[in-house]
């Protein structure tokens, strides 16, 4: 195999075999191939893509640098979601433990977050003893006797996508369809799952700030699950606000218990109803999916769906008293209110700048070394399209004496009223798959 | 300065202020910036290239990252010529003593070759004793006594080019006419010239295959120079069909010194002659075209661009007999004739094939540490558009016993005889700049 080669004729728009993206998966992670001709074939992919067929080959060698989990001898289909991040997204906390009451196994791999708040490991650590570094043996334990485990990547997992990664990182060529696909379904694919979820988030809080983009990226992972052999649906959500009305970690688990036990927000609560409905629609299991969705408020509204998550807060080491008391996770130190500059509709509420304003409080990360303040953030009492009176207030910062005037300057620039009306874009925006 | 932001814009197509751009290529210079974030910078230049502000910057960082000579204190117009190379490329030898003869100074650094035939270096170490390694001083001495110097590049000429060139050879972007035009401009203009003549070839011999193409870099090559402040023209010439007759290092010597005494074929003579004109239009010396061109056949006819030749040899160590009696340079062991394999008209002559025709032969070099043998080569008696009787000789073969056979093979390939008419090229297809 000639790499320079290889390089051009990506370079000039040819298509690649399946073999020779392997060799260069393969060559890389070995150390064979260098990062300045690994830099240059990325940057090629950047301007011409790869096909279905390429990227399966390409995502499929990717998986396969590290640990693949088998959990076929795990009864039940195992059905995993992924989302593409955004503001106050604490979904994953209430949709798995909801999956698995409605039947499902759900061996769910999550990462750290970077910028805005953290992520779903970051978001459970709030729960006192949760531990989410256990050993491959225990997940598999978690997932068949539980129905999920909630896990933090570990090392094995597509060392491949890992170098490559912070790599693209360093070469500007993050921002490219068919990598962050790839490298997304690699880590996903190596969970042994039968089935996955996306949820594509667009807006102004989101990776993708267009629907053409958020669409397009929807639709290569799918025809990546394709080309693999695995059922892949996906939803474009909006995320021009944030989701639900807290934003920050240990509040964000507030919220979360507090939806599942059929009390949450309404986006919120309808969001992850969506997506779990589409992940036992993917498994074969809905009929009809209006009957599918009611039941799933059901399991809410019973108890279930938080029984589970007490069994798996449990299992993982954690306090399940955080679901009747959650202030045993700490709160802030000082909780002011920010009022409305004058009275009016709300008409946006720019989901990025109020991730960055939480970001200001310390509640994620500018670099992966930074500590995160789990007890900070924002919780709304109105949202976008709702009427304030000057001075009535908006929302709430928790702080512990951190960054509170930039947190204050962000959410001055991020919320607008006027005379109305608001932006008006439906939660759901597309189905894809 | 943040390098992943300046890929991203050159990647996005944003143009690079000149600041940024001297501080990419010192920061690459120095080793602050990796080879992969280069690399990934030159696959973006390949795709969203670079404006003559950015490129003039960009060549003059590259060529400030290493000596500059400053020649303003030798007397006389310092005018240079480039060719981006072809088969039986010899003009250099002639053009240089030419001009010299004609009023101007020619301070030469040139290259060795890599495939085909050697470069202008090995042609003049065909001549026992010339010495192309010559320290600046000994160079400038050269150019302000006898009117030239002919030596190779020294190692702190334009490093940056240098590293960047090894870098894009392994990555893929080569074939990048910004790339490739300011490579050339940064070592060309390190050595202090008032102006510069570009010969670029076109054809199957050339590295340029088609007209729009090399126009494109003859014009993006004039637009550096005239970002720098330093007169560039350019021909694109003729190379379909080797130039001359003879292909092979000691053979072009003979070759060249015919030329200089007169005797030279036509279309060797003319393309010189054409050079050499243009570089004492950009230096301000024609008044008339026509007349000066008689008056360049004159100085190859009187013997004055001769007489320089035979100055340089000896001032750089050389024995300028050779002048008289080529044979004292050496010859090869054997001359076979090939012949026509049919009777008709030599429709086409692939420059190309007859360039690896002579490499069969050891005439050039596969990879830089390869040995080349001087004697050996081809001297054509038909070119394209003569007829030939079946087995005619059409050409020499002279060998040392390697590579025979092949060398046959691929002259069988090159040349193909018909009923006619042959290709019709003219030997110089455009004057740029």
């Amino acid at each position: 195999m000639h790499v320079p080669e290889l390089i051009r004729r990506k370079r000039d728009g040819e298509k690649l075999s399946a073999d020779e993206l392997r060799a260069l998966i393969k060559g890389y992670t070995d150390g064979d191939i260098p990062d300045y001709q690994m830099a240059a074939f990325a940057m090629a992919v950047y301007f011409q893509s790869m096909d279905s067929d390429e990227l399966g080959a390409w995502t499929d060698a990717m998986l396969r640098s590290g640990e693949v989990l088998d959990l076929s001898d795990i009864r039940g289909v195992k059905v995993d979601k992924h989302s593409t991040g955004g503001v106050g997204d604490k979904v994953s906390l209430i949709l798995a433990p909801l999956a698995v009451a409605a039947g499902l196994k759900v061996p769910m791999i999550s990462g750290r977050g970077l910028g805005h708040t953290g992520g779903t490991l970051d978001k459970l650590e709030s729960i006192p003893g949760f531990d989410v570094n256990q050993p491959v043996g225990e997940f598999r334990r978690l997932v068949d006797d539980i129905g999920l485990g909630l896990i933090g990547q570990t090392g094995e997992i597509a060392p491949a996508d890992k170098k490559l990664y912070a790599l693209r990182d360093v070469t500007a060529t993050v921002e490219c369809i068919p990598l962050i696909a790839s490298s997304i379904m690699s880590k996903k694919l190596a969970e042994g799952i039968d089935a996955l979820v996306l949820d594509v988030k667009v807006g102004s809080g989101a990776f993708m700030k267009d629907v053409d983009n958020a669409r397009k990226l929807g639709e290569t992972m799918i025809g990546i699950g394709q080309a693999m052999g695995t059922e892949v649906r996906a939803l474009i959500t909006d995320m021009d606000q944030p989701l639900g009305l807290a934003v920050g970690n240990t509040l964000e688990v507030v919220e979360s218990i507090a939806t599942l036990r059929g009390e949450g927000p309404e986006d919120l609560t309808e969001i992850t109803v969506e997506l779990v409905c589409e992940m036992l629609d993917a498994a074969d299991k809905v009929d009809d999916r209006d009957y599918t969705k009611k039941m799933l408020y059901e399991l809410l509204q019973d108890g279930s769906a938080l029984h589970v998550f007490r069994e798996i807060i449990e299992a993982q080491g954690g306090n399940p008293e955080v679901c009747d008391d959650p202030t045993i996770m700490g709160v802030a130190d000082h909780v002011v209110t920010f009022g409305a500059p004058k009275a009016g509709v709300i008409e946006h509420m720019n989901a990025e700048q109020v991730g960055l304003a939480a970001l200001e409080l310390g509640a994620g990360r500018h670099t992966k070394e930074d500590d995160i303040d789990p007890a900070v953030g924002l919780v709304f009492r109105k949202k976008r399209g709702e009427t304030v009176e000057k001075d009535e207030p908006i929302l709430e910062i928790h702080h512990n004496g951190k960054g509170l005037k930039d947190c204050v300057a962000r959410l001055e620039k991020a919320i607008r009223i006027g005379d109305g009306p608001a932006d008006d874009k439906p939660l759901i925006i597309e189905r894809l798959g």
